[in-house]
């Protein structure tokens, strides 16, 4: 069951990371930010760094490989928001 | 170990699901689905779907519970986007 399991983890990290990139290139491309709410990204932010800490509590490897790379973009993008918004 | 993980797992799910309804919210509202890519959206609601069954498959409950409602929102999203998209 554990390897089965691991597989749909890392593929599911594999997508919801995926379907992320898109918005941290168009904020990397075009600094636009005025569309971000930076209410709503300081939650998520907080909540990526809190399904992290979690992953490492269980150590689940998909959940911390998954929030390492979302904490990183999402952090970007609330310094670009910060920075430009 | 366990109650920490499981308290910290549960704020991680509450904070990213809180971060999610906004959309949602603004779909049911406006019926705009313009700026929501289609491609994006099928991935990111896939990669949701197997964080529940890697939820389910290893039996944590944050995971689970963060996962029915997220999906829940974004096959919402998803329908309103192929109908009025």
């Amino acid at each position: 069951m554990k390897p089965t399991a691991d597989l749909i983890g890392y593929l599911a990290a594999a997508l919801t990371t995926i379907a992320f990139v898109p918005q941290a290139w168009h904020t990397w491309r075009t600094r636009a930010t005025q569309g971000i709410s930076l209410g709503m990204y300081s939650i998520f932010t907080a909540g990526v760094a809190c399904w992290l800490a979690y992953g490492i509590l269980i150590g689940a490897w998909p959940i911390i490989v998954a929030n390492v790379v979302t904490l990183a973009l999402a952090l970007f993008i609330l310094f670009m928001k910060l920075r430009h918004g």
